[in-house]
């Protein structure tokens, strides 16, 4: 018998598979078509892997509970692929999507499926195709009963660090994909974040690109350390073959998504979240995507284009190093003042120093920051806001400076910084114990009988203006 | 027989039956619970208007094909009031909905009264209490052979601007009910921006509430003439006479909302709209909820607070005046290109210049500007982004620099400006013929095999990093 099957032998299913055969499991696969089968055989011979091409001789090769891991295209394909299954399971046994399934269907699936007798697991999978062979975070939820036969699997082919694998039980119904889903809102800042840092020291500091490789791979010794500032330095190590450029500079800038960025800002806005800097660099995905029109824009619209002094240097790319760290920082207090709310308001009682913990190996946003935020989420259960951890706390009150004459030269010299920019207009805005929305109030009250709070009483009052 | 009826006695629905009978109309009108018809009844006899009890006494007083205006709470109400008028009408009658529905709900209603033989016509109404009696600005869309039997009275009830009504046949299905969600959004940045503008001058230049009025009136005089102006500077003039403080100085600063600005900053993120300034006001509103955490940061994290010198005070005024309009311009040229991406993506053909003329007069956001907008559509139909219409980009190449000065001036104070710094933040975007996408791009590729496109050739390809 196979103590789990896989559904879907894309690139990301058959290396699930591997993994999980390469850690002792025995594992059924399987593909709706069989091309992708046997070229899998042929490619991945493996003593503990055994393919079907029947779906009821893969299904009755499992172990019960029958633990099966779908890993196909995120949408009503799941779907379809769930009521095919279906009529061949027996009561209790467990379904896993591994896609990038939105979590409002994953919620859906976990109720159909209970009020079924079946299980349906949610999973998170970040690391793309390396991360599935050797070690993804994985970010699971559904019932917890049911997450206990599956756990013993998902822990061991997880990425692992410290001796912790990069994956835990986080909630009940699509706890998991919501967290994947906000860990990919997190990513689209960070590379905006670290796009934006590169733009400065390219553009206004006029270094080149093997300098700022250097200096990124400096900085990714330090508190910046991440993936993500490693795969960067060592793409702007890269030259073209072609035309002996830069390898970035031969890259048309317009860039791609695949949605789950827009979905994080999109379920901020529900959630009352202000996640301004995920936003923004969802935005300025949409806004590089008009190129042509920035390029006229070029040259119909005036502003300061200028270098700086070179004499500052040193000065300069420690300057920049603050305000990227104090970006990051930002970024993550955003985020996960939205799983704070997430949490309440779906009632998932997710565990947020254990988030921080399973994004620490496996997935895009691994940084050695998380070690930090697990640990100001594990000193402070109540914890609403990083920025008022001490460590943090700590950090912000010296880096904001930096931050602040960063964006300010930014802004000098036209150089638009979004996201550097939401993040410290959300410090000074954090900070502001009298917001300006008192005037706001008075206007929604003027012109729609709205009504408002005053700060000497309790109870909504109208003024007749 | 009754011209028109009007379903709905709330606030706006009386108003707007009173409006329909001062035009001549014979209106008849109907309310679910009877309390709200016989208090209208006694406060508002009027000759041209009959009040019904039962449903079907009020559906058989109408001319065919029958006319009848919904203006009852926007959600499921809507869907049951429909389910309760189908079974007494006749093929051809014609339900408008004035609410503030989600133009999602106004699509699918339009498609199944379609279906049935009866007509949708989904109404944009802005103008709160007083322009629903007086004369509102409105936005509606449908089969547009049923609106010409609605016209006559729609255009005569609507404000009236130049001898124009504001109020023209948008397109088909939600269109109205989306061109109003995006004119909410737009409302909220406006807000946002005045309250920044006023912020600037009271908290870093140090003037007081009236010289502050005195100021926004005489604003109001120029190019930022608007109905937000005026009612801000009128704001500013109001002393609390429990306190004798000025009134905004008493009301409590978290600000509330109904989830029309919302609506539009997600489906900016579905069109692919950097809808940057209007959810930046979102955001704001959000922020400003955690008053308590608010107050608590202002303690504990650091940041210039300091006044500007007196000295400079008019040269400042100016400055911020200019930022404000160059705000304004961006908050217009971004809703605009929603507007205009929509009507790609539904295939709804909106006007734009239209539409700025409707805005012209009734609602919240009627402003002088409009007339500017709509000239700049009228006069080339293939515009896209407003920054590059002759008359607005010879502004903004003066003004950016009046935008730059007192967004740096806020960020070296301390002061979040959140809705100025995208508004400049866009701007400097928008005119960056090369941006940093090309080095997310080679992110993506590198750590999901995304692929990219070169500048140098067609097609998409995936380097081996």
């Amino acid at each position: 018998m196979n103590a789990i099957g896989m559904f879907g032998l894309g690139v990301m299913g058959a290396n699930l598979a591997l993994n999980m055969a390469n850690q002792g499991e025995k594992v059924a696969v399987y593909n709706y078509t069989s091309d992708l089968t046997d070229a899998f055989q042929e490619k991945h011979p493996h003593e503990n892997i055994t393919a079907y091409y029947e779906l009821a001789d893969f299904i009755q090769s499992l172990e019960k509970p029958r633990k099966i891991f779908l890993m196909v295209t995120a949408g009503t394909v799941v779907d379809s692929v769930i009521e095919s299954l279906v009529p061949l399971l027996d009561q209790g046994d467990i379904i896993m999507d591994g896609g990038n399934s939105n979590f409002q269907d994953s919620n859906r699936r976990y109720h159909d499926l209970k009020e079924k007798g079946f299980h349906f697991i949610g999973v998170g999978v970040s690391g793309g195709e390396e991360g599935a062979l050797n070690g993804p975070a994985l970010m699971p939820s559904g019932d917890k009963a049911a997450y206990q036969h599956v756990a013993p699997i998902l822990e061991k082919i997880a990425a692992q660090v410290d001796g912790k694998p990069c994956c835990s039980y986080l909630g009940k119904e699509g706890a998991g994909h919501y967290v994947k889903m906000v860990h990919n809102g997190i990513e689209y800042a960070d590379m905006q974040l670290i796009t934006e840092a590169y733009q400065f020291l390219r553009e206004r500091l006029g270094l080149d690109v093997h300098e700022i490789a250097a200096i990124f791979t400096e900085w990714n010794k330090g508190e910046l350390e991440s993936y993500l500032m490693e795969i960067t330095a060592d793409i702007l190590t890269r030259v073209d073959e072609e035309t002996n450029q830069p390898m970035v500079d031969v890259i048309l800038d317009k860039s791609e998504q695949k949605g789950t960025g827009k979905w994080t800002s999109q379920n901020a806005l529900d959630m009352g979240v202000p996640l301004t800097i995920v936003t923004e660099s969802v935005f300025m995905r949409f806004l590089s995507n008009v190129k042509e029109e920035r390029m006229t824009a070029e040259k119909e619209l005036a502003g300061p284009d200028s270098l700086l002094e070179q004499a500052d240097k040193d000065e300069w790319i420690e300057l920049v190093r603050q305000a990227l760290f104090m970006g990051k920082i930002s970024t993550y207090a955003q985020g996960f003042y939205q799983y704070k709310q997430a949490s309440e308001q779906y009632g998932w009682d997710l565990q947020l120093d254990d988030i921080a913990l399973i994004f620490r190996g496996g997935c895009i946003i691994r940084a050695g920051i998380l070690n930090e935020i697990s640990s100001a989420f594990q000193a402070d259960k109540t914890l609403s806001n990083l920025f008022l951890s001490p460590y943090f706390k700590t950090i912000l009150n010296t880096y904001q400076n930096a931050m602040r004459k960063v964006v300010i030269k930014g802004m000098e010299t036209g150089l638009a910084l979004p996201c550097f920019n939401a993040s410290l207009v959300y410090y000074d805005g954090y900070r502001s114990g009298k917001s300006g929305a008192n005037l706001i109030q008075a206007q929604r009250d003027y012109f729609g009988a709205h009504t408002l709070e005053r700060i000497d009483k309790e109870g909504h009052v109208h003024i007749e203006w």
